[in-house]
């Protein structure tokens, strides 16, 4: 089961939601779940924020209806500006399914 | 007090986010608490809710410190098409302050 990126090897694995269409995320949630992980972190931050709720959305309307969300926190990461500037703030989330 | 929209009757406000600049609502943040409210609820769909995120990190991290998360949800709108075809769905977020 080295399918997507998915490792099962701990307990908890981590989606990192980026530009690509909602699905992608969607099946390697599902396929992370299927390898035996008890919890899904999705994590995501700036304007993919939004992508991640539909993701967990998806995931858990359409697809597995067991699966509850059992934490959301929110939070800041500052990134270091190219231009040598002050360092810019990025919101972030992370959303925990449990099966 | 009636600046804002922000309506202080009730122990609760609310502050619905769209596509304005986060400083904006930002402000209508403030001000709620200012006027009174013990909590204030952020609520955001689609898109917007990346600025929601953006709102609650600028309020509690330069604004309000004492202000806290108490509670986030999560969930799904239906939006009738105009065309009459399939509904759409729209992902939400409610994210409640209180000081």
């Amino acid at each position: 089961m080295w399918k997507l990126g998915v490792k099962p090897m701990s307990e908890t694995n981590a989606v990192l939601i980026g530009r690509k269409p909602v699905m992608n995320y969607v099946l390697a949630c599902i396929t992370s779940f299927h390898g035996g992980a008890k919890e899904v972190s999705v994590k995501a931050r700036g304007k993919a924020i939004s992508r991640a709720i539909d993701v967990v959305e998806v995931v858990r309307r359409r697809f597995l209806p067991d699966v509850k969300v059992s934490k959301i926190g929110i939070g800041t990461d500052q990134l270091p500006s190219q231009e040598g500037n002050q360092a810019s703030n990025v919101s972030t989330i992370e959303i925990t399914l449990r099966r």
